[in-house]
């Protein structure tokens, strides 16, 4: 296994790295600004990826990791945010025209995922659910120590499970998903909406509410924000006993910003997990916990996916 | 590749036959009652298998199929309806130490997927899907070439989603599952529930309703039985909008009695998918079709997981 490179291409930065074989320190790492909405990206990659690029090591495979939507498959970027020149964009193709080295992308929450999996959280476990609650919600499946991708790359996307078929919209537009329900949006266009309609609280609406507002509120006593997340922390439970019944893992790991407010969340949704999970079995050897790699799971599931790709491939 | 013995268990019968390599038609069939409240169910297993074992050839596994809840790692049966004498009850195990031939068990949704997959509608995909729409609705899961089973082998209990978490209760004692929508047992209930307020129709509360009737007094446009066939394929599509998103498969088998009913079920069934698929491209190449192999898909599973398990252990 020779040296790998790992990019994480996130909303801000792009950042590279390049590792040796089984190491996860990087022997450089680089970072330089996304700025997605003006030209010239792509040189931007390139020019991150070549800063980390090792002076006497032959480079084996490059892993990108992005925000979806995306095909595994081809490497292509669909549709990104914010980004007019990378719709429909042939990223790895490019990379590796570029490099003359293999290049493997997949999406952040995926990698997330598989970064937990290889080397966080999820280590030793080999059915693995992955779930990000942060301004949207996003999944990573590992089933019998295979990532879950899906015939066209869009697999786990668990944020738009319907969890009520009449509920409010997402921000993909469609009605009642688990995003809809318990992302930091929809928490804090609950809290909005209660104000509105006159509930007493401590929180004021004209604010630029977030969602930590809201928790420190709540730990401060202020009923409506408590109930803001409680109601988040139950859909979440109805959505993930859905998914204990769909793919059966042996652990869950909840990552971004959201699931780190604690029992606020994660006490009603335990309770409402327990009450809608279908059989008692589902819940024997299972464990919780939280996401342990921070902001390194991009770059780590970057390196794993094409520490993977390069072994299956040959 | 040597002799494989496949066995179905089924509520009425128990049905076992033998294969030789590479071949679909069975080398010998028999078939023998279930009989599940009564005792002696194990010797019954043990004499249909004799009756097909070959003479001169060595057999190299036995496969099992039965209805769930059970333990394929194990090979244990839970909690099979109406049998207490199998409760926690040791069956691959057991078969195993009485013919001196390694014996694989999975669930009965699995293995008729697994069948369409391998040797039925599903061939030549690699991301199946199969719905069983029947009494119950239950799933069966390809993913990347292999069969999803989860940590506790209750993967793809599909049929056990919730779909609204207020719906009416499911035959497992839970809200708004899938199963409450849409299976035969739930298309009657809201005929009957609809009759008892009071709506026209020509069916009548008090008979022995069953989907039979219904889907025939839909076919002679009897208002109510055409709303229960939408309402029960509006909600599949709600189901199945979120399995997509999970899954991604290229292909989605329909099996069960429900399903042949043709456009009475699939018509709204798939306004209502292409209404709630949250991208486009999911629907890009899927492919939908009904299962091919009917009865038999039991033991062709069955003999699929021998060969498959006999395959990856060597």
């Amino acid at each position: 296994m020779g040296t790998f490179i790992a990019v994480d291409i996130g909303g801000t930065q792009m950042r590279a790295a390049s590792y040796a074989p089984d190491r996860l320190e990087p022997i450089k790492q680089k970072k330089i600004a996304t700025l997605a909405s003006e030209p010239g990206g792509f040189d931007r990659l390139i020019q991150v990826i070549e800063e980390v690029w090792p002076k006497d090591q032959p480079v084996e495979a490059i892993g990108l990791g992005s925000p979806g939507p995306l095909d595994p498959h081809t490497g292509y970027l669909l549709a990104p945010p914010n980004n007019p020149e990378w719709h429909n964009f042939p990223l790895a193709p490019n990379v590796e025209k570029h490099f003359g080295v293999k290049a493997y992308l997949d999406n952040d929450a995926n990698l997330a995922g598989l970064a937990e999996y290889r080397f966080g959280a999820g280590k030793g476990h080999h059915d693995v659910l992955y779930i990000t609650v942060s301004t949207g919600i996003g999944g990573g499946v590992i089933i019998a120590d295979r990532l879950l991708q899906g015939y066209h790359g869009l697999a786990a996307e668990l944020g738009h499970s319907i969890i009520d078929p009449n509920g409010p919209p997402c921000s993909c537009g469609h009605a009642g998903h688990l995003e809809s329900y318990s992302s930091g949006p929809a928490i804090v266009k609950y809290v909005l909406g209660e104000l509105e309609a006159g509930t007493k609280s401590s929180l004021k609406r004209g604010e630029a509410l977030n969602p930590r507002d809201i928790s420190e509120a709540a730990k401060s006593g202020d009923a409506l924000a408590i109930k803001a997340y409680q109601r988040a922390g139950e859909y979440l439970g109805i959505g993930i006993a859905s998914f204990l019944h769909a793919f059966d893992p042996s652990i869950i790991i909840f990552g971004g910003g959201v699931s780190q407010v604690g029992d606020l969340l994660f006490e009603p949704f335990q309770a409402s997990l327990r009450k809608r999970v279908f059989h008692p079995r589902y819940l024997e050897g299972l464990s919780f916990t939280t996401a342990t790699l921070g902001d390194d799971a991009g770059l780590l599931g970057a390196l794993a996916l094409a520490r993977m790709m390069s072994s299956q491939n040959g």
